[in-house]
């Protein structure tokens, strides 16, 4: 039903020391709704992200909650109309790994990045999301892109015809163990606990599988290779017993977690580091707003980042330029 | 970009006196996403609304906020991609209106209808929308129909050619006025205060339209017509000076209110007649949810709706369901 949208209006590129209404760090949903809002508000806005635009909803296979795409859509496909909705708007933006923020006063905050840029606002919406939590960071970094992978969608087709293993048991899990079975040829989802924590729908789908096995009360202890991985072991805690299994890949989906390094600011936090915000998406400091699945929320989705991000918008403008 | 698409799935119909896990009341944005969480979940779920699916969002020329339509897209398009994405879900419909809900225990719901059935289930979602709001409900209900309108985009054509008037000033009274200056001759905004209240690119719009003309400080205090409208009375509030009109039709966007007549339940609401939610969309009445514009909240937005509903929905699951 959706075609793929080529993006015809490109950002604006932005000075090193330019002045911003707002500045939005992070262009997954969330932030791409903020630009929305701010660019329908005529804010002068920057957009920061150290990748492309997307976030997490380009790592998404087919997404099936976002009402008004009745049959899924990619979730590439949906990033991709997502950045040329953000482009109608006259966005600034770059593509840079942000360092630290700067928060000088009530309406002037700056930004510095990992290139040495410094881009001034009077107001920032942080929308940076969450990155993948590691099971053990040993061995996950040592065999990153060699057969240790956070995104299914990303890195899957080069195991064809492979075995491989998803580890986890979440919607996440699901998703990537449905979306890899179809190519892959057998796959070993790895799991901690003795039930899957999925929507029931996808539930149903990973249990009827027959190319799914599901290995229960699991966990992925070491893994083995000489240039690619080959194998990882297992501890199975019922039986306490260890096994090594032969897999080309396997893809972690055992939660996210906010970035660690984000910020020397002293916002207000919980415990596992998201940011504590009011319904209007201020933090603790005036000015500066967070959005999407960073701040403290019950439900992480696409559709609530994108009206959080909208939220946080309306508010920046009535809080700062009226 | 957006093709329309066929509805190809038709909802089921539900049977007088049946059981259901959840009803939701209102199939707007937030009820259409309720029912979608509620059909991923696979709880049997029956919406019930007076008119067709689609809410007010049917009444929405174009929407150019909802992330993921870069050009806009047309309200009713969009109404029903949202219905056929809801279709998917093999939820029960039934156009009805609601009499009445009672509130029998914690997981024991009924619904009565116009019809007289009676529909039961575990738990509610109200998502019943808002309504206009009238000047003075005498003269405008005589007139509806015959010159008086709520809804531009439903009855905007009959007036190609024609010199109208819009009653309002805010965001929708302002797309309303860029809607019909596409067809009509001559379009009158008559706004109450000094001040168009509407975000900036749509005001500037307004404002450079040849075609409208925006009588500042005024209100409409009566109308004048044999059969249909022909001329309304205005107030100058600058100038306390009355003057005649001539327009064929006057479509009023003084704003929207909570349906009054909805329910005898005992719900918290504010003075203004909107339902009190937690963030999990809770009423104060255990089994009874509220999402989208009918609870107390800041930005009504399709998109904050949607993302009420899909909330409201996981809650339903969590709480009555696990």
């Amino acid at each position: 039903m959706q075609e793929q949208v080529a993006v015809e209006k490109t950002p604006l590129v932005p000075e090193n020391g330019e002045d911003f209404d707002l500045i939005v760090i992070g262009a997954g949903p969330a932030g791409m709704a903020a630009s929305v809002g701010a660019g329908r508000a005529r804010l002068k806005t920057l957009v920061i992200d150290k990748a492309l635009p997307g976030g997490q909803a380009t790592t998404s296979y087919r997404v099936y909650n976002y009402l008004g795409f009745p049959g899924g859509i990619l979730g590439s496909d949906l990033a991709v109309q997502m950045e040329e909705h953000m482009n109608m708007h006259n966005i600034y933006y770059t593509c840079e790994a942000v360092d630290d923020l700067v928060n000088v006063g009530p309406q002037e905050k700056a930004v510095k990045t990992a290139l040495g840029h410094i881009y001034k606002s009077k107001a920032i919406i942080i929308a940076v999301g969450l990155e993948p939590k590691m099971i053990n960071s040993t061995f996950e970094r040592q065999f990153l892109g060699r057969g240790i992978s956070y995104y299914a969608q990303c890195d899957g087709e080069s195991y064809r015809d492979k075995d491989v293993a998803v580890i986890g048991g979440g919607n996440c899990a699901c998703y990537a163990a449905e979306y890899l079975s179809e190519f892959v040829n057998r796959l070993y989802l790895v799991h901690g606990s003795d039930d899957i924590k999925a929507v029931k729908n996808l539930r149903e789908k990973v249990f009827s599988n027959p190319k799914i096995d599901i290995l229960w009360n699991t966990e992925m202890v070491d893994v083995f290779g000489l240039d690619h991985l080959e194998k990882i072991k297992l501890l199975n805690h019922s039986t306490q017993q260890h096994t090594w299994l032969d897999v080309k890949a396997a893809f972690v989906y055992v939660g996210r977690k906010p970035p660690e390094d984000i910020l020397s600011l002293e916002l207000d936090v919980d415990e596992d580091g998201y940011i504590v915000t009011d319904e209007y998406m201020r933090t603790n400091i005036p000015g500066i707003y967070a959005a999407g699945d960073i701040r403290v929320k019950q439900i992480r989705q696409i559709v609530t980042a994108v009206s959080d991000g909208m939220i946080a918008a309306v508010n920046v403008e009535r809080d700062i330029f009226r």
